[in-house]
């Protein structure tokens, strides 16, 4: 069996989102890539998470090809294909209705910076694309909707956000691994909802400064990184 | 013993109500229909879901007859016969007061379709009833409310939107059968809960095109769908 | 020991609140009383409800004064005199600080009937108290604030309308028993929490109408009632 | 090892944050001081809660230099050090990111004390700091969050209210010791979600009279207190 490893870590990725509470009976995706072997490994499309073994994981190439794997990969492996060729230093994506940063994204709202929370974690406001043309949903929507999220990524950092807005539709997020992809995913969802109840309180709420935005950051990001233990960089 | 499989699945499909945090002590119902038989089976009237058993679930006919059982049916179940006697598909209704999908037909809004969770199950917004009059709440109440949903799906397609909120009141599901109704049920209360954030977020939110709404629900249902596994169709 | 049936039905109702996640740490208590006795079982003040057991449970008499028990009663405990001395029916009284309950408590707003599930329990909008005053704060709060509600129903059918909000506090409910009173503060809460959602969907939402008011009441309640199982009445 | 009993007593004030639902991951920390000490036992940076022991809780000196530990303390630290110094009765202090007390932080709006649930714990509103300046984010940042609460405190009593909301980054708790602060972090959650679905209902809900702030408040602390069971004081 190709990538034993890489299943593995994506089943785990996966079964993260359920422990987190961040989908509902079959919603949601993980996927990993090997740069090395240039596959991807998939959630199945359809499949309940309680009975999903590892074996279950489908094997793809950049092209979306389905390499190994007895099942259909889920049909949002068009999108992930296109992170992964446009993003290369992802190595994980995940995809999720998570229900918060759902409402943002059915908002077509891009979530500011409210706090440092946001700021750990996401360089910048979380931003949401435009909203895709009949032309791009009528043939190939799947890929499409990946390069309309590579494409408002074109000025945007994508190692410093790692999570995206989708307009009407729910996020996708990705990181260093498929694991990191789920992670960035979770803390999205709590984010989307301090966000969603922070305009609650006050619908005139500012974003916080710059400067407190680059030190949370940077204090877990980068070289200069103090929070944590230490870790080889 | 009637119907011990149908009895089984509506017990069931009650119970998934309970696991999915729908319903509220005795509140909420689901029945099956055996169209075969002409007969249905419903959940007993306030009877406690954790001792529920498959020969609690009451047989009644399409005029609403107790055919075997010895409990009272669900104090609905004129409402469930009007549904199967109209919708010749419907072979499962679940009726509950899940909160969120219940706030929307307190405020009696139809829930607009505000992004592809919505448009994944449900094809157009999910329709609010007109008030009942007082002549109809005064006589034959649980088969009225049956008639006013079905008024309102004159115009709509039965199949296609599997779903209504009764205005003041709370929603009715159904499915091809009792789980499906119940899964609906289940997903009627996730959309209603993103629906919900989003007015909050933002309260002139606009709904998804027509061309991203088909796009969603067609790759799920009918011929060309093309999501999850293959299946027998 | 006195009253054990009673002690060990006011133990259950107490933790019947924690159960269904209305209360934190020691918040909330529940008594019941013995008419035929005229004595008052009730929560002792600030025990954890993970250790509390029936001998706990402390005997008042209807002067508030302790007849059997180690621990100090709730602190409560005069206010629940008050409501069982003017509502002879009452068998049961439950306080709780339940979120949704108390934040309608705190905007000293009565909650509206917008739907049938509050209708299905009270027959007519949950009142608030006026503020208590500087004096009726000063000297004999707790005694006072059953005084403030007693007022408030010397207008309002106090079998038909088992709970209130005391204004800038938290709701007070009862009932036919201790568990009753238990019960219908769960549904309390329930209510005012689809009753917020309501609010925040259409702040202009009405109540439903006094006919499908009354039949939801009347078809739960009274000798024309026919939801649940036969039961003597 | 030193300061055994402590380092347990800072284990388990963090785990009751876990238990109470306020952290996501690692996020949060709680410190204990032993005064006779001068020394600080705190949670460790970015320290998995599911496998954390009592030996991995780090001891810090008042200048927020490790004494005793193998892991880094909590990048906070530099911020408890200061409470420590300039609030004389602080035994803990509890760090969160719990959403509703981190939202009213995000919207920089102090909470008002909206009902008697807030008056039982805080003897007057919980403030919201100014803004950090450029300079106090680009050096010392930690300390410098420390020394703003300090001066928002310079007019407010430390004993009666001991909570604080960072503007844009989220809540400061203290008390007694680290279960105490644990425990006010826990309430000041539960406070903030009332107030939250307060200003929701009303957003023009007024606080509470000052008799019956007072009143909650003082009937819970202080020589004439009669709320729980008799303690020496």
């Amino acid at each position: 069996m190709l990538l034993e490893n890489l299943r593995e870590e994506v089943l785990d990725a996966n079964l993260e989102l359920v422990r987190r509470g961040l989908v509902l009976y079959t919603f949601g995706n993980v996927s990993g890539i090997s740069r090395k072997d240039g596959l991807i490994a998939i959630k199945p499309s359809g499949v309940p998470y309680e009975s999903m073994k590892a074996d279950d994981i489908v094997i793809a190439d950049l092209d979306g090809r389905v390499v190994e794997g007895k099942l259909r990969p889920s049909s949002d492996l068009p999108t992930h294909v296109e992170l992964y060729k446009r993003f290369p230093k992802a190595g994980g994506v995940a995809h999720t209705h998570s229900e918060f940063a759902t409402a943002w994204a059915q908002a077509r709202r891009p979530i500011p910076c409210f706090g440092t929370t946001h700021a750990d974690y996401f360089h910048g406001p979380v931003p949401v694309t435009p909203d895709m043309t009949p032309a791009e949903i009528g043939s190939e929507y799947e890929k499409n909707t990946g390069l309309v999220i590579c494409r408002l990524f074109d000025k945007l950092n994508t190692e410093e956000i790692q999570a995206v807005l989708v307009a009407g539709h729910a996020p996708f997020c990705w990181g260093k691994s498929a694991s990191d992809a789920s992670h960035n995913a979770v803390i999205l969802e709590s984010v989307a909802r301090m966000a969603y109840y922070t305009v609650g309180i006050a619908n005139d709420a500012a974003p916080i400064s710059r400067e407190l935005h680059d030190k949370h950051y940077l204090r877990k990001h980068g070289q200069n990184a103090y929070y944590g233990q230490v870790q080889s960089k």
